[in-house]
């Protein structure tokens, strides 16, 4: 691992859509954000929706009938690829927080297994949404070969103070929650009540408060039974819409994954790479880059999309950056399909709407 | 009490500072944000710092040689003036839960009780900070001979969903605190990990996100022997920042009357006085207003000082409106006194520094 330790034969999980050409040089590799699964697209293995379900197929602007499109889950996380809450081989027990300090560094490395793996030397397009546009920064910096093109959605060089402070605090209500239990809850009776509370954090950075304005304003909630004796019972409309997102996405994230996940994101520094941002940006060997942010976003705000864009300019390959006057922040590449699909179509000369 | 309920002869606990003069014209009254005491300067009774030790006093911006100004400790708080923490004269019990829902009418009403009791018909200005500048509207608003002049800090004319949203997550971190028991804590073992969680969420609303870049960056800290071994650790200076605030204040405060209070700051909404902001505007008779807001603020954002600001110059009195491109965030008024002074003094035409 970049920071110490080691992990013993690791598994990771991808999926793929679309075929690799002769040439071998059509391949577009994704990396997620912090909480997706390899599943960014439907398939004939799996019908259900993925989590870029319309940008991703035949005739879109990742269009499977050119491309080569693979999506791999992050090392660390927990659906299909190693991470805290797999078996470490060595000892039959669960990794826990057995395993190592996790870095984006980690990701990239372990990606790059797979692509070579799949008999790739060089990739199209590294594609980065959000944390993992930090993992494409730190792929294309240990292996500036293997990759031509570098999109990079809604992420940045490193994280600034305000987002590792919302990170460290989600962690917090998942340690202090009791069932946590140092790492070691059961799998059945994990730290729930953390993990809500961490999930409503995460809601609120990754919309925006003019969004909200909009959509909720200060309308109320009807009481139901059940919380009409307590005086803090949910009352607002924008209260009932954390409460249904949390209780939605708890259940189906491991707690210590979500905490290695969640620290790798603080401690990426692209400027580790050679000590400084300058020198990190100059060992990259890109002909083309995208850079892609939302006015809005709070988490990775949009002069960071700036100091990605003039840093790439700066080490001479043709760098565009696209600002875009989403209203639904961080998340806008998720759900403001309408304004991200022209612009990543138009990268790849498609002729997709 | 203004939604149901009453309370049986509440105590209010407030701090004067100077002289009334004989025709009773020269009183300021304080409303403060929802955590402070009373105790906003130091005095002959009390030689400690208060929590605008800077603005008021001899010479300064609130010179207690020409105003006689008071502070109220805010009816719900925990600091003299009634609140859920206080024992109910009819059952000999604590209040707890039981209290009433509190809003910030009924604070603006204790205050008058207040002033009322010290023999003053009219005061000279109003000042509301944060919470206690929607708490002084609604003072204004009920009362509105008496008071001539209102001072908002850092306030609005109700809550936006964003704020609500950061309020409620505090609240339900003190409430799934398994030592709040539905409000029954014994006051000497509090929910104090709810505590220090909200109140960290507290800071990140109230500083902002460009003072943290330049104060901290990504700046480490040193491990401790305590923490070495902790995978998730505060690595990051800003997270030091915060467990360092939590630590100091989470103790202080008693969690139900903090519920109460951020509650009440949930609830309130100018256009309930009236059935429109524009009514509610209209009911305010005063001949001048000045409303300051902080440019980085993220909790009372700088269009709602529009707000307030366009709302009374519609109401037809003279309004001044200040922006002050402070870095601190909601919390300059407290911290960036060189930024602040200035403004009110001018206001009082005091010819202070």
């Amino acid at each position: 691992m970049h920071r110490a330790g080691y992990l013993e034969s690791p598994t990771m999980a991808y999926e793929t859509w679309g075929e690799l050409n002769e040439a071998r040089d059509n391949a577009i590799l994704i990396f997620s954000g912090l909480s997706p699964s390899a599943h960014a697209s439907s398939s004939a293995e799996d019908l259900s929706d993925g989590w870029w379900e319309e940008m991703i197929g035949p005739g879109l602007a990742l269009d499977s009938d050119r491309f080569h499109i693979i999506c791999v889950n992050s090392l660390g996380s927990c659906f299909g690829s190693t991470g805290p809450a797999s078996v470490n081989p060595e000892t039959g027990e669960v990794y826990r927080l057995t395993f190592p300090v996790l870095t984006l560094e980690d990701i990239a490395e372990a990606a790059y297994g797979v692509v070579r793996a799949l008999g790739i030397e060089q990739l199209h397009t590294v594609i980065g949404c959000s944390m993992g546009g930090m993992s494409g920064l730190a792929f294309c910096v240990r292996h500036p070969e293997a990759a031509r093109n570098l999109i990079s959605i809604s992420s940045a060089t490193r994280a600034e103070p305000f987002s590792i402070a919302v990170r460290s605090l989600q962690r917090e209500m998942i340690r202090s929650d009791p069932k946590w239990l140092l790492g070691n809850y059961e799998p059945s009776d994990p730290p729930l009540t953390g993990q809500r509370l961490a999930r409503k954090l995460g809601m609120m950075s990754y919309r925006s408060p003019e969004e909200w304005i909009q959509r909720f304003g200060r309308q109320r909630t009807t009481a139901t039974e059940e919380n009409v004796n307590d005086p803090f019972k949910v009352a607002f409309s924008v209260e009932a819409y954390l409460e249904n997102h949390a209780n939605k996405f708890s259940g189906g994230f491991d707690p210590n994954c979500y905490l290695y996940l969640s620290r790798a994101s603080d401690l990426f520094d692209l400027a580790e790479h050679g000590g400084s941002l300058k020198s990190g940006f100059k060992r990259l060997q890109l002909q083309r880059a995208l850079v892609i942010g939302v006015t809005t976003d709070i988490l990775f705000p949009l002069h960071q999309q700036q100091e990605l864009a003039e840093g790439m300019s700066a080490a001479c390959f043709d760098t565009k950056l696209v600002e875009l006057d989403c209203i639904r922040g961080h998340d806008s590449f998720l759900v403001d399909m309408d304004a991200f699909r022209p612009v990543i179509c138009d990268f790849f000369e498609g002729d997709c709407e």
